[in-house]
């Protein structure tokens, strides 16, 4: 029995980096949280301290703000894959690049003023290997409410359960969503607001008897509205919204007064896929 | 000497409540996050463990939920309002109650659907003691920039100054401002969103030569506007962008590429005031 | 009727520093996060931009790093204080200098090695004026819990009251507390070590009928055993732990199995004062 | 082509449960937060919502809360089996159960008195499927710094290359580690305890050409000490410390004053494994 190095990896992590254009006196603003990290040959600076094919991740960094004066920032799609082909090309001793980018909205104000929106994060995500390059978008922190339309019956009863069946309650959730493309390529504005929309949609015109339906809903209706997307992964806490009791105060609550809950939260995971999308080259929702 | 019982107060903090109101099949959604603080004659509990003039802090939260059902909510300063009442007209022993609400937005999807809106959260404060209910609105996390139209010069430079003058920078802050209102009743909703208009059109209209000039100018139209508001205190944290240094890439960076920083970050504090306001009657900004 | 400037102030927040001190072979580590608040005639800033009487921010943070090399760190209440009179010295414009200082523990594991500890944050604090220097200390995260030996009963029932009494409970809380020393000069270390050793004393000595009583007993008994302190207050979070009904399952829970709530919690607020002590010179708790 | 289920599981997330043993008049305490996700035939439910497949995860709740009475908890893994048993005896429709439980450590104060300790949180998580039980363990937040004994040169130089080669650096990591058991069974309080104190000891007596060689010491010592273990997945944020540059204030910093920062920050990421550990039934560290 030996002990030896199995899979390992390195970068830098959370490059805030704010792009300015200008274009005369009117200004566009990108802001980016960008995370690099590369996979490959790099036994020897595990095993004996040897950084001869080791980049230093401050070098990953200046790279990132360089690149953003030199080419520009576009979508972080695009972002992401110049950066990933940038690595690939210059570091042979590397066999996977990741990029990883969240990008924050801002609103438009004025000519060269902003402010915030917060209702949700962009992702985008370029894994770079020798025979491909896999491309995933998302987004996460979009926190939907259906106050009807749901309801929660049929299920398992065993001795430890005691949830009553509902057949009205309010429906919630904070979407955290990735979707894989089919092609490095596209038109990725439109493909990202178009998946934003479909989720949003398919949400709130889903009469929901589990939020595993509801799940289900949104994926497929992203998949049938976005050709260029081959599979999207949903990760749907569900935000308890809990009907108080008002009967100690003679009082009746015909579902109108809830408690939000914080913890525990049911969470309710999936995917949904084409059938004949081809495999993904490396794990893209984790 | 004698070691003795000082100021005190006891409550329930952060009663998370959801109330939804039907009007047919269409439905509107109140999120807040309520906290109650009672001060009066407490000495006996904290002296000797006699509770006969403690009311439950359990029963702080019921009352909420049991008041969202009788009353309905409103704005928040209304159900702020209703509360404080309500404690101090049932408790005798109460001689100043403090009802402090964050209210969460949430934008209509359809007639049962809505999405978290995440750029702000609005914030209503009531303190009732016997002779006066001050009543204090308020936002936090208002995220405003200008990508220019801002200049920082003419400062004290002592031996630990290597900071440069500049005649362009970004300026950015996240907007923490609460303002005292001259009566405890008014026309809530428009105040709030009036203010708000004001904090942020103030914001970008200002061409700045330190943040606290900024900080006056929104203060100030604020006041100018809302002749309902007798001051406003705003706490401005500078979310400084570092000019990122590409000269050793051999670029040169015109204002375009930025670090966005997050500590140390600058901070601004300040009241602008009527100077015929009548003076507050609890403190309102801490 | 005018709009004018009310109360303001500006500074630094959250300078990280980090001091090694080498003695021979073995290091000692301060690791301190430094906020640098200064009030004064600023008038011309907020209503020209004048600047001519504002020291940068950024210059309050290379004076933190200069002095932690020029005159070392040691307790954090001496730098404080150290930083304090730098700024009250050389800025004739500045009133009051208020400095905060939150300072993180580390184990020793070896000559040169640490191991962060987790467990609560010390915080120091000076406020320096024309004719006082006042010095506060404390302490912030230390959670505590008794399992048993606190009751809950004798409260106030009305008609929103459905808690039941209690004659076994677990108390637990966060003690969050800032004590105000008598006078600028002293033992710091020894002080704050005696003051913590006393609040956790008190915490698992008193048999409670009440978090009040509890926070009374831990106050004085700070006081009666540290004669440098002129008075505490404590903020006292009631971490709540509620008793699982489990007779839905057949079984009996005799105070063995709690959810541990998260939100709402009761917040129990109170000073413990000398009834000698000469009055605070500035707000020392918020 | 078809638009299909792919990959899902379903849980409640966030059970936080506090359970007091008492043996006589002396108390002990187990803090855990534990989280229960199920996968199975669960296609029912996300395509038409039928629920006669899904156990509520309130009843996954209710489970974790009956079992802390029926059978205690004991060490966190032994728990996770316990519960990974139950679901996957009673629920023939699930084919994996994963429990994962966060274990928070508190300080004996005295008989039934307790201090959390805040300086790192204990992990176990148990995947059982038809042919295997798999216990992974492990530990978050444990931080950790070496003043010296770390250096990093010989490393790549490209055109964005502008970190300095230094001989004398900090090394702060804040150790984020999962290790993979050989089997289900052991003891798992003196396998976690010595697993820390192997992680700790090797980081310490490391000295330390690259974070990586750090990484691998750690491992490999986890591993050479601990034949229970199988591999080792450790993920470790490089904490920057920057020194301070002095000379504008005609200092010299000799290794003595640094910033601590907070973005960005290195990650490296490793496994080291026994060459004849038999291979992972589950995904054991994302």
């Amino acid at each position: 029995m030996a002990i030896v190095l199995g899979p390992n990896r390195y970068g830098k992590a959370e490059t805030r980096l704010v792009r300015v254009t200008r274009d005369g006196g009117t200004h566009s603003l990108t802001d980016l949280n960008v995370s690099v990290a590369l996979a490959g040959d790099l036994a020897a600076t595990h095993l004996t301290g040897d950084n001869t094919g080791v980049l230093p991740t401050d070098t990953m960094k200046n790279t990132v703000y360089a690149f953003a004066k030199q080419h520009g920032v576009g979508e972080p799609e695009e972002f992401a894959l110049l950066l990933a082909r940038h690595f690939r090309k210059t570091q042979g001793q590397i066999d996977q690049v990741k990029i990883t980018i969240e990008s924050y909205g801002w609103d438009r104000l004025g000519p060269h003023s902003f402010r915030r929106e917060g209702a949700q994060t962009r992702i985008a995500q370029v894994v770079a290997t020798a025979g491909d390059e896999q491309v995933v978008s998302g987004v996460t922190g979009l926190t939907l409410m259906n106050t009807t339309a749901s309801e929660f019956h049929g299920f398992i009863k065993d001795r430890y359960t005691t949830l009553p069946e509902t057949r009205d309650r309010i429906l919630a959730t904070a979407v955290d969503a990735r979707w894989r493309h089919l092609a490095p390529a596209g038109d990725w504005a439109a493909s990202y607001h178009g998946a934003l929309d479909a989720l949003t949609t398919a949400f709130v015109n889903t009469y929901s008897s589990s939020l595993q339906q509801t799940l289900f809903a949104m994926g497929s209706y992203v998949l049938s509205t976005r050709p260029e997307i081959a599979e999207i992964r949903l990760a749907l806490p569900n935000k308890h919204h809990y009907l108080v009791d008002l009967a100690p105060f003679g009082l009746a609550n015909e579902n109108e007064v809830f408690i939000a809950g914080d913890r525990p939260y049911g969470l309710i995971e999936g995917t949904v896929t084409r059938d004949d999308a081809p495999p993904a080259t490396a794990e893209w929702y984790q």
